[in-house]
């Protein structure tokens, strides 16, 4: 799984960060998953290797503009970009009229199937072979969500050189061996599948919450995350701003994390007053400071766009 | 007056082109006017040196996502970077339905007052003490409209330097030199004011003609122009794919800066083809001598990102 940043400012894009969107890659997929399309960020994606057409699912926080005045216009250029494959929108209550009354106001087609879920429950609001995606309704400025990629465990992957080096051909023999089991062989020689098979990889955990000044209604779904996006958009010193916005500090981002038992924080949507340099001015570096004071030295990184970030799939421990 | 133009691409972003916004600047008024506000065009203005409180109107020729969906986001932008001057929004029937709608679902605040003046006769559609501006009703896919900016006549400079060595002291002398007038001094001498006064300047005249498949409806506001801007998704060669988007080719668009009598077309709205680089494709100066040969040789400017045009101010000549 890998997370390319295409805006992490807040509220309005500065010559350095637009404002909010990041994509989701997979291992073995070649659909790609945005979460969050503030203006410009079809502008943004034309900067790296994605292009709009594999785009898959789109998940929108809330109905705040730097969180979604991109996406007709990033629908509307996939569809003239000859994406033809289905685009499934999750958001709050109120998405559906918002996109409904652009695309009617303004006559905006899409060809290609386009369905929106609005998600009024916490929970599992997605599932395919290989995710589950949770949202859970937090505590910000109107109805925003906050959301959840768990990937499934997979078993682990049968080791065919091995297996043909043992003289053993394929065949209905491969799957008992797959599976564990003990086989005899013709010859009379006993194998244990097991030894064939590398342990099972645990499924990686992505936790992604926008903004917010309270998101613990989404840690019954984040526990054990392997990587937590928070916003962060301001420092302490301007929690006064942070409480009347509705928004996070550093430190409150940090100490989410740690709840979720979060390997990792990567600390997005960063008001522009900290990109400044001047004298007493405090900086990016400061708020990473301050939410590794909670969770940890070395396990937050400040995104910046563009940032690209691979969550490692991670092998269980033999017993574990 | 000067143009800055912040997007020059037809129907989506490229790399080197966003979608349509022209910047219009006065010469002794620090307000702006706003031609057309494609996804991006905040992101475009914050690469100049226009800024966007002083914006004050803003004027939309038809409800195409490539002409209007970066309007939320600059109009809120506006307010988060300290705008509270008014702003008035000039657009086709419907504008008012789609960015009420977008303001209703998203909550979105503007902290100035804003108007919104749906167009729908063609005629003068804004007057102040320098200028008038007109708008028609041209053809294209939905209803969609062009505009010509008249800037009205000027009375030219009293020359004061040379009235004061004439031995003429300011008083209430100096406002019958300049109405012109014949003026006999204390010590008899007469002095004719029209001597003391530059000529008039003539009012300069911009035409903007965005979308269109003819843009006929708008010659009789036109005549005269000082500069045409004018689409040209298209060179001659595609004009099957012209007329079936209801856009120009530059022979069209040539052709009407000829009907409209304009010194110079600046043309816009490039199909993204024509940036493309391979042997037997058609390129943008293609286009310019399509358009060229229609209304004369160096009388035709393609344009690009961040172009900046001045519109001389002329002065009549005697007797004109």
């Amino acid at each position: 799984m890998k997370l390319t940043f295409l805006g992490t400012s807040a509220a309005a894009p500065t010559l350095r960060r637009n404002v909010s969107g990041v994509a989701l890659q997979f291992d073995q997929r070649r659909e790609w998953w945005l979460f969050e399309c503030g203006e410009g960020t079809q502008h943004q994606v034309q900067k790296t290797d994605l292009s709009l057409a594999p785009l898959r699912r789109v998940f929108i926080s809330h109905l705040h503009g730097d969180h979604c005045f991109g996406l007709m216009g990033l629908l509307a250029s996939r569809g003239l970009n000859g994406g033809t494959e289905p685009i499934d929108l999750y958001g709050p209550p109120g998405i559906a009229d918002y996109v409904n009354a652009i695309r009617k106001t303004t006559g905006t087609r899409l060809p290609y199937p386009f369905e929106i879920h609005e998600i009024t429950e916490d929970g599992q609001c997605f599932e395919d072979d290989d995710h589950r995606v949770f949202a859970a309704r937090v505590m910000h400025a109107g109805p925003t969500l906050a959301f959840v990629v768990h990937e499934k465990d997979r078993a682990g992957r049968f080791k065919i050189e091995e297996a043909q080096a043992l003289g053993i051909r394929p065949g209905p023999i491969y799957a008992k061996l797959k599976s564990g089991d003990l086989v005899t062989l013709d010859d009379g020689r006993v194998i244990d599948g097991s030894t064939l098979v590398d342990p099972p990889r645990n499924g990686r955990k992505l936790v992604i919450v926008c903004d917010t000044k309270d998101a613990s209604a989404l840690l019954p779904f984040s526990h054990g995350a392997d990587v937590a996006i928070h916003e962060a958009t301001y420092a302490t010193a301007d929690a006064d701003l942070a409480k009347q916005n509705a928004h996070s500090t550093a430190a409150d981002a940090g100490r989410f994390a740690l709840l979720a038992g979060a390997k990792q924080l990567i600390m997005t949507h960063f008001s522009p007053r900290y990109d400044q340099r001047g004298e007493g001015l405090l900086t990016i570096a400061d708020l990473v400071a301050e939410a590794e004071k909670e969770l940890g030295e070395g396990r937050v990184v400040a995104a910046k766009d563009f940032l690209r970030f691979e969550i490692k799939s991670i092998k269980r421990e033999p017993g574990a």
